[in-house]
This record gives C-alpha cells, structure tokens and sequence, in this order.
C-alpha cells in the first residue's frame, strides 16, 4: 500500500482552504460496498443526497451532481446555457475568477472581464456598482452573463451575492446570475433561492468535508430555460438527461456512488440540529475567521483582504513583509512543523500565504496551525509585533461558541 | 450512516459487469487521508499512477486521467479531436456503442453508424470488412475518426481491434482509431501501442476493481497532433494543460486525490508478478468466461454472443426463453439469493440478463453466483437442461489455473 | 501493510466454526477512534452494549465483558466460583469440553469426565439422564458445579441445556449449572434464565460476528452469591469489580474500546426487527445447517453428530470414508479454491473436516462452499454418491426464510 | 452506527497517557477480514508480531502476548512465577503500583509495601537504595519478587530500572524483577535483557499505538525457571503452552488477531530507521516531555515529579495550586475545547491532571493541547505567570528533531 507517512507521527496539519480534512464518519461512509447504481438500494439514495444537498444550497429547484470534480462545474453552467460567442461579463476578485474566464475564452465565449485594476482588485470583495453601470451601459442586452465568485478562495474574500441581483435587477438586466460558491458553500452563508442566483457551482471537497470528486450546479427555472435555447455542445454536462433521471434518484451514466455515500453523511453531519445545523456550521466558520484574523493582526502583518465586510470565514490570506518569501516560509513551517498551508497563486505567488480554517476544524486546531504560523515565520526571519497564537486563544476564550452552533456538547452514544 | 443492509447478513454477490465489487485492499488505500494536491507527497503520487495506468494500457505514450467517470472519457476523446461537423464513422455492437453515436451527435458531429442489421449486430463483435469498404468509399477522407467498443458491456462481445486498425490501414485511410475499452481494459487482452489505437477510453469502476469516478485517455502521437487542430470548445477535457502539468505529477485542476490512491494499489494488484501480472489477469478471466458459458450449455439456454472468437471475458449476456422476462427473473434472484445481475439494455431489455465475472472475482464466487441464477431461473419456471453450477464445477476442477496466472498461493504476510 | 493476499483475487471464503467472517459494518464501527474510558462518552456507549448482550444472553442479570478471549472467560467462570480441591462434573461432548476438562486440572480443582465412552460420545450431545444418576449419587453434594457445552464446535452437536437443568433439580443437588455457549450464542437458540444456567460463557468471534477479543460470563444471582464464598484467587476475572464499576458503564481496568464499538454494531444487527431479530438469526442458522446436511447426505458421507436432535445450526462435521485424510482434503481446497475449513480437532484428527455456517452467512455462500467442498472432494478421489450442491440448493430453493427472519428485503438507504 | 460526535465538528485531541491516538495506518490494518489461526496465513503473521515484539522490548528471550489487556499481563507475571503466600517487595511509584499491590494481595501473596511515606513517594521514581536495604535484611530469601513500575502512569514519574537491578545484586538477593513497563514501552527507552529484568509488563494502547486489547511479559531464563515451579493456579495465563504453540507462530487458544495485524503494523513504524527507529521514539518522547515542562514552568505550576532525572517522557502531571479542582478544569477544558486530559487518581485526585505526550504525537498537537490547558485554566481563574503556550514553541522551535529521530522528511509515495 501507498505510504503517506511523510512525517515519523502524529496528525498531520492541513490548513489548506481546500481539500478540507475529510472527518472519519465519511471516509468509513465512502468505505461501503459500491453498489449497482440501476438496482433498488440506489434509488433511495439518490433521492435521499438530491434532497440534503439542495437543502445546503438552500433552494427548492434541482441541483445537478457531477461524478466530476468542481472545474466541471464551471464549464457544465456555461456549457448549459451558453452559445458560441456570447458575451459574457466576468468579475476578476482573484486567481480563480480569472482562471473560470480563461475558461470562457477556450469555450470559445467573449468573456470581459471586470473589477478593480491590478492587485487592488485581489483584496476585495465584489463591487457590485461597477456591474450595475456596465449592464446599464449593455443597452442591447448582449451580454448573456454575469459570473462572480462568492468566496475567493486565493484570496480570502467574500462577495455580497445579493448585492449583485440587485445590481443587475437595478439595471433592469436579463443577464443570469452565475456564482462559483465552490469554497463558500456549506461554510458562508448562502442562499441560492433567495438570493436569486441563476446557476450556483460548488464543489465536494470544501465545506462538504469530501475527498474531491463530485460537483455540483444548483440551477433556477430561467437558468433551465435558457438551457433549452443554448447552443454550446454538451452531452456529459447536460441538464436535461440528469434532471430526468434524477426524478426517481438515478442518473443518466455511472455516477460516483461511494462520493454519493460520502455526501449523504456530510448532509447528516451538517443539517444535525444538535450541532446548530446550518447556521450553526457558519456562525463555527465566522468565528474562526476572526481568531485567525486577530492572530494576524497580532503579529503585525496583513491580510490580503482588506475590507472589513469582505473578510472569509473560510480562509485567510497572510501577506508577508517585503523580501519575504512566503513559498519559502511555508516550505520550512511543512518540514519543521507537519502543517500545510495553501501557496499564493497567480499576481501574488510568493507574496502571501494562506490558512485554510474550514469544515471539519475546530479551535484547538487553529491555535496549533497558528503556532506552527508563527513559529516558522519566526524561524524565517520575520520580525513579529506580538504573538498571534496569544491572540486568537483571547478571542476562542472570551467568545464561546454560541449555542446554535453546537456549544453544547451533546450526549454521544447515548441512544 | 447510511445502511445498505437490504438483506439480513452476508456478501452481497454483485456480479453485474461494473461497477465490479472493489477489493477491501483497495478501499482500505482509498481511506487515506486526503492531501494537498499542490504538496511534495503528491508528485510522487500522481508520477506513480501515470506510470502504473500506462503499463497496464500497454502504452508508451501519455494517459490523461480525468477526476470524472467513464462517460467523461467518450466525451473527451471527441472534444480533444474533433471539430463541428466532422464526420465520425460508429460500429454499433451495442447499446453502450449507440449511446455513444447519440453523445457524437449531441456534439455536433456528423456520426455515421455501421454494422450488421437489427439485433444480429448485436451478437457478433465488429466486424472489420465492413469498415474497411466504407473507407474506402470514402475517398475524399472526410470521415475524421473510426470508433468502435473493444468490449461490449451490453451484450457480452469483444472485439478484434488489431483487425479494425488493419481494415483502416488496408483502406489506407488517415481515420483516427478511437476505442472504448471501458468494460475491457485489464480484465481482457489490451494493446494499445501494439494494436495502434489512437484513443482508447476507459474508466475506473470495471477491471480496474476501483469505485466510478476516474476515467482515462490513452493517446497516440497522431492523436495529440490532431487535438492541436480540433475545434470543438475545450478545456476541462482538454489534453494539453493536463499532459504539461502531468509531467511532474501534478494535474492542473483538482484530481480526485482518494481515488488516485486506489488506482496506485490496484496497479500494484494487477501488475504483481506473484499472480502472474497482467497476464495472469487476461487468464483468469478468460477460464471464468469458459465455466460461465459452459453453465448457460448445460442450461440449454443461449448466449447473447454467438461468435466463438468474440466471448467476452468479462461478461456473459444470458438470452431467456420465448415469455420469460429477464427483469423479472433478476427481481426474483436479487431478493432471494442477494445477488445482483446486469439488466438487459436497450433493444434487448427484458430478453436477456448479464452476469458479470470480472474483477475481484473467484471460482467459488462464480459457483455461487451461477447457482443464484440456477435457483432463480427454476423458482421462474424456466425449464433447464441440466445443472449450469455443475457443469461450471466441472470446468473449474478440470481446468486450474496456470500458474504464471496465480495458482500458486503465495505465502502472505510472511516477509 | 501486511499483505494477505495468498491467493490473487476475489473473496476468501472463512467457512470456519470461528473466527466467522466479520460484516462490514462492524469493522467500520470498530475503526473509529479510540476515546478515553474515564470520559462521558464512555459511559453511554458502556450501558448500551451490557444491554444490548444481555438481550442477546436472553438474560436480566448480569453481564461481565472480558477484555480477553473465551478462553479466560471460561477461567473466569471458575474463578469466580470455585475453591482449591472443588469437585466439578464436566460432560465431555468433544474437543473444547475436553479442553475445559483439562483447564480445570490445571486449576486445581478435582474435575471428574461423565460421558459416552470413546468417540460415541463425541456424536452426540449431552444425555442428561447421566448427569441426573451422577448427581443422586453425590449424597453430600460434594459437587460444585456441573459443567457443558452448549455447541461443540469441534463436532457439530448441539445440546439440550434445558434437559441438564432438569436433571440437577431432578436430582434435587445445588451444583451450579456452567454452560460454555462460545460458538452457540446467537446462532444457536439460548435462553440463560428460562433454562437456569448460572454461568453462560460466551466469545465475540462466533454469532456476534466480531473478532476475537472479548468474552462474557452471564451470571445468574445464585453463581453471585458463590462467587461471595470462592477462594480461588482472581483478580482480572473477578465480577465484584466488574459488577460494581458496571452500573454506570464503566469498567475497573481498561476495556478493549474498539470491540465494544463492534459489540454495539452487533447487537443492532442481532435485534433489528427488520430481519427478524434473535428469532430471525436462529431461523436463519437452522435453515443452513439443514442444507448443509442434505449436501452431506447427498455425497453419501456420514455428519460427525448422529443425533437428529443435536444437529449444530451452527457448524457440520463431514466425516471422510475411511483411508482419507481430511487434512489433505482441507488443504487441497484452500489452495485450489480459496475456501478455509475447520480441521477435525484431538480425536477425529484426519478423519472430518467442519463446515462453518454461521453468522454473517447467507444462501450463496453456503452453494459457494458446498461447491467448493465437493470440487476438493472429487479432485482427491473420494467418490460421491450425488451432487450436494444440487441439493442444498433444492433446500434453499424449497425453503424460502420465514418473513420473520429477514425474509423481506428492506428498504435499505431510504430513511 | 454509533455516533462519537460529542462535539459539531473536527479532530478530538486526546491527550490522556492512554489510551493513546491510534494512527490510522494501525486502524487500516486491523480492518482486514480476520482469517483462521490455524491456517497457513497465520503462522506466518505470529512468527512476524513476535519477533518485532521482542525488538521493541530488547530482548533475545520470548515475549508472550496475550488476548487480554494490561491488567492481565500483570497477574500473568505474578501467577506464572509465584505460589500462595510468598512474599513480594512492591514499590509504590503511584496509583497503578498502588492497584499491583492490591492485585497481589487479591492472589494470595504477601505484598509488602515498599517506598516514601505519604504523597512524597509519588513525586519521585524508585528509590533504589531503599530497595537494597530492604534486601539484604531479607537474609532467608522469603522475598521472591521486586516489582517496580518503569513509568508511572498516574503521576509521571520514570524510574531506574537498571539502578533497582544493581540494588537487588548489589544485596546479592535471588529475588525476580518483575517491570510495569506498561505505560513505558516503545516510548521511554527501556532494554529488558541488557537491564536485567525478569518479567516486562506491557500493553498494547500505549506506546505501541493500538487499541487496548493485548498485552505482553517479556521473559528472562529464570523468570521462566521460576515458573516450573511456581504453584499459583493458571491455565490462561500459562507461559508454557504460550511458549510452545509461539515456536511456529501459533497460539494454544484464540488470538487477538484484529489487534496483531495492529501491532505487525505499529512494530514496522516503530522500527522504521527511516524515522530513526526506537532511537527515534525515544528521542521524540523526552523532546515533547521537555517543551510540556517548559509550559508549566512558564505557567508558575508545579509539576508532579519533583525529580530531575525522573520526570517521564511520556505524560506530564500539572499540580493545581491550593483551592482549584483539578476534575473541573479538566471539565470544562473537555466541554470547551474537545480535549480529553487525564484525571488525577487514587491519593491525588481532584488535585492534578496529567497531560500524556505519547505515540502517534506531534509539535502542534502538543501545542494545541497546552493552548486548550491554558485557556481553561484561565477560564478556571487559575492565575497563571507567563504563557505556557509561548514557551513549548520556544522549545520547538529552538530545538528541531535531531535527524536520526525523524527530523528529515522522507519522499513518502514515491518508490
């Protein structure tokens, strides 16, 4: 058997804003007996996982699970409601905006991008008035779409979606609104009903605490009816067969069946009343957010993210002094320490490092990933202002959790 | 958790032909902590399974291995070659042959079925005259791919692919040779190189004994060289950035991590010279196909198949009796014997049933299995010859496995 | 990681009389962490498995969990209750109670064989009516305790405990009443109260379908109040502390957590209603040892137990014709069939081979291994009058299980 | 299944001095289908566990393990080698010296009590000069053993063994040394041949990294001398048969088997060079055990071993300052922070905890475990002088892992 065994003992760290930690309950879940995905058991279970999900996503309409991982997502919502050369209106808020409008590009689509100049446009959320005056400005409602990226995951910033709707409804729009929320969902608020996204991408292996594998498309009836008139080749990707199938909990070609056992216990695990639900899930996530925050802060350095609305519950990206290379750091602190941290991608490799604080963490995780932080940044050479892992214990200390989001230690085993 | 605990105790007998049950061996490797994809330990992993796919390929050329199942690779092999309205020559052998003429069609292209008439094509594999003449009709070479089904999920027929390239050649047509070898790969003879597939596609979930979820293009030169030019839009199938990040390990979206540690050991499975390698496997899987067919004889019943050079290895297609449906046969036996058979697809829905031996599979496994059917066939009212499991019993007993295909144990856990 | 993989591919079949194969579901129960036995979480997972096993014992008194095997539980039960130089009478129906015999011994108790004489005595169970005349002749009641097995796993004879009950309080004698039901307990009917057993050993690695490691001593308040008098010493085996550090869960020297999780898995399964419950599995178990037996008169070979009444639902001894040596027999199917069998134990050593069928067993297994046995039968040149595949498979055929014992497949993953 | 998920979501920090975290390489391993102990596989697995035991242990002479957890191995030394009545020195290092006292009394030997008055024994390791003037007044040679526990479990303390067997031959006494070594080995250095001791205890769920569930006496020549002699009843526990069935890697009665995959696997990690082999663990253990004390130093608490040369690498004993409960820090530490310490036992409960520092541990676990010590203690209202936290990561950092203790990461997957 492979060996992963990198480090002579103990737990190794990954504070990485994705892949998440996968918690025990669902790797022994995916360890079951793939089944025959046409015979009776499967049906229930497809049914029983289209069921949690959509309540993750918080809507009523179908979302549509690829046994792909999440770029399949990004290219299924464009090839579904898409057609050679449309326009397409892309807001840059970091790394993975900018690769979902290359995509575009290659998909053979006019994808304009938008945002903020330079790096300025990296440390920030979304501004939804700068979409608002472009579709103003879009008389003849050429353009087709506007994609955003909820939470940004090389950065650390997260993007009002409600904002956006209201931006495009106050430009009086028909664009649909399309929102990769693959390192958002299940750990930042949303809420794709509500706030009237069109097309939702998320993935498995973020705040669903899956191993990679599975994608998803929460969908709006105006995104399925534009699928009826788009005309991008799309077979794999298309809606049309999956929603058929889905009616009595199949699919269309093999799906992904020990990822499906997986995301049955990952709706378990997060729609549990004991533990808060979902609100509980991201009242855990803001909360560690803000510890981290402190943390950095406490050190006198900065995050990459610089609006205060805008800071990720999810992840958060700590630049280094001028000089400092943060790859180097991060090397050291994975060598000394056993805990990987996410690299700087794009306009900021070697400017900046993230932490990942998402899914199946908890406090006494993050003050260890802090200290293997400022232990190595220290090792490293850098001058730190005060101690952040003193800092963020301050904050877990003086703000319990509340009790929604599962303070209360629940009576295990007991039934 | 989940509970799949549809009957009271025992092994479940799944022998349809895929997803094939998956050795605890390997659920076990796919358990492991899920890593960074973009940390030291994953080049090693992804270097590794590269290598160990393209052995059991039999290729020297690159594999891409999607984080997608099967039906993924059909789509990726026409997107990375072909543009809008080429024309794509299809030998229907089955259902599994005519849904991917449907995906062809979806795409765009101009997809041109062959083959024998009605459902005698259907019992035969490929036969490779007929290809032949039409590329030779064809003289203004617009027929861009030539795609044919090495093995024939739905009814149990192998084809003769080194025959299909000779019929292009003979035609001296530039066609590209295109195979699905989804069922087939590892479990019946496969030469890519050697037998100058310029595509061959297959997935994770059949001889390769993992769960659905990954699935694989092995390219030719002349494949590559064609993906440069080819039109259809791009880019989570897209060959190019997948080949340059493959080079040291990596891949350039997020892999599905978990099942790249299945993959390792079930290459490590299939490749180890203590059964006798791959050869070993062809082997064993043949004899099981003998002991099957030779069980369906003495039944008096017919196989799917009726050409004795295109007996699948893999899986044996049962054809009922005039009146008997074959669905209902099947219903019966999976709640009696727990045991569960492939359905009959397409134009042979409810006339035949399938069962699958292939894999992690065994002599006394297949007696069990043929004795499910043996009982279930009779509890029908199906009139039988003479004992199936007999006559299976007789060939295992009379025919051992050669030993360079594993009849001699080894001493385990002795080292 | 140790490899087990003596034979190349596929399911070995573990058709021993214990160690029985493990489900599943309870080696994924037994993978979860290890928690700290002093903590909260220990208590309730404590009180739900003493419930849960004393369902299974059919038993409102006492259970002691032993973190050791059942030997030391048979230790245990006369350690708790006996003195230096104690008479106990012990009925030998084969191996293990000739075993127990000879632990006494070592003990230092005066253990006196009641019993057919030779190997007749190793064919049948217990005849009670010897017990009776033995026990009226102990005037003054010099016996402690009156010693039997259950199930004799090395024989395949189940006896009447029920009658042995009888027989003591028809000889109006206090001996305890010491059943060692390791391999009957939820296979086997048992009753620990109605039938006035006062120690019931039992093992994890039988019917409960665990690996071995731990084993109980079910107590009845007069086997208490002796043990208030014994004078062997004891120390780990001791019920006071167990008993008195049971009441909240807890144990007064560490327990073997992770097969405490495996026991609360179990006994879910064994008291599901859905498959019938206790009464489900001893359905279950009978209707096995019936097929099994018609195979065996099918071959036209002898069971070891000749007793209509005694047959085990649990295991069959198959003796071999006279001139064969079951050893080779065995060792010729493990390595050509990868199908494991009970060697024939102390007297019968060489002249039968047992067939387990028992705990996470089912239909096709039982074809699997019958066909297996009679391959290796008929490969080693013992002539067989008939097929016993064909007739075990009548049986099953004939004998569809009762609704009540899981009969109906549940929905399964539909809740 | 059961549920252990006390607490909403991520990894629980047990951090008591076992049972320790067992990695999940271990947990893998023992998830593989238990085979027959009588069949070939298995003399092979027996031979292996043995003799990586031995290793373990430093010794030439034969180890036995048992299917019984650590208290069994203690009442196996006492009754393999003792008779009723004779006398035994017993050294009281703490709580669980205290409970091998008790035992010995239970088992009809006259334990004699030997160490400091009071609760100043139990801040220190053994005395061995009090030992050796013990001996030399016992000029009849009634004492047959001195029994001494390596590492005390309860308080922390580690004692000379090597000292205590110059003290027995310094008084020219025949009496056996008997070693707990239970919390002890594979974590502190212990060599059982080259120290002279006669019997070793040891379990499985310490060092070793298991599960509770087997244990171990290592053997001298005249440990088993003594034991042809001794006239204590056992049949269980009985090293001869033990010894005899071992020559080929068998047992007289039914292993554990689950649990030696376990330790065949925890034996490859634990004699790893690459990780520096036992050398390796030693030096990881006393580094941990460095930086916990630097914590509690910088903290203004006392620890419980007041001795330099004694304070135990494996666990650490934090002594409350006068007034605070000791069992409600640990309380609310558990309730807030999913940290499980040890309770304080026997003389000092209620007024210390105990940190354990053991087996599958690492830098940042260690770091998070005092954060979450530290802020409970402040949530407590213990007034603490400095931050602990702060002065185990100057440790850490200041102190890298010596290179031949695994300090160099190896390329893991990458053969």
């Amino acid at each position: 058997m492979l060996e992963l065994d990198f480090h002579p003992t103990g737990h190794h760290f990954l504070q990485i804003p994705g892949p998440s930690p996968v918690p025990d309950r669902i790797l022994r879940a995916m360890s079951m007996p793939t089944i025959d995905h046409r015979g009776p058991e499967f049906g229930a279970l497809g049914l029983r996982v289209l069921k949690g999900v959509a309540e993750v996503f918080q809507t009523k309409h179908p979302v549509v699970i690829y046994p792909a991982s999440g770029t399949g997502a990004w290219e299924a919502a464009l090839a579904n409601t898409m057609s050679a050369g449309d326009d397409v209106l892309m807001y840059e808020t970091g790394h993975f905006a900018a690769l979902w409008h290359r995509m575009a590009t290659r998909l053979g689509l006019r994808a304009e991008r938008i945002g903020l100049p330079g790096v300025e446009g990296w440390r920030r959320g979304v501004q939804a008035h700068l979409i608002e005056e472009r579709l103003a400005a879009d008389r003849e409602h050429a353009i087709k779409a506007v994609c955003v990226v909820h939470n940004e995951t090389s950065t650390g910033a997260t993007s009002d979606i409600l904002a956006v709707r209201r931006a495009i409804d106050a430009a009086k729009h028909p664009a649909l609104l399309m929102v990769d929320s693959i390192s958002g969902l299940a750990s930042a608020e949303y809420r794709h009903d509500e706030w009237g996204a069109d097309v939702t991408i998320a993935g498995s292996q973020k705040g669903l605490m899956l191993p990679p594998g599975i994608s998803f498309n929460a969908l709006s009836p105006r995104a399925i009816e534009a699928s009826r008139f788009a005309k991008l080749p799309k077979s794999f990707w298309a809606w049309d067969e999956m929603m058929e199938a889905n009616r009595t909990g199949y699919f269309p070609y093999t799906p992904a069946t020990n990822l499906l056992y997986g995301l049955a216990e990952s709706c378990d695990m997060l729609l549990d009343d004991t533990h808060g639900g979902l609100a509980g899930a991201f009242a855990r996530h803001r909360r560690w957010g803000e510890a981290v925050r402190a943390a950095v802060a406490a050190w006198g350095l900065e995050t990459q993210c610089v609006e205060p609305q805008s800071h990720s519950p999810v992840l958060t990206g700590v630049v280094m002094p001028p000089g400092v290379d943060a790859d180097r750091v991060r090397k050291l602190i994975h060598e000394r320490f056993d805990l990987s941290l996410g690299t700087g991608l794009g306009k900021v490799k070697g400017r900046m490092f993230r932490i990942g604080h998402l899914g199946n963490c908890n406090d006494l995780t993050l003050v260890a990933a802090l200290g293997g932080c400022e232990m190595g940044l220290k090792l490293a050479g850098v001058k730190l202002a005060a101690s952040g892992v003193q800092a963020a214990m301050a904050h877990f200390a003086e703000h319990p959790l509340p009790l929604h989001a599962g303070a209360a230690p629940r009576r295990a085993a007991s039934e």
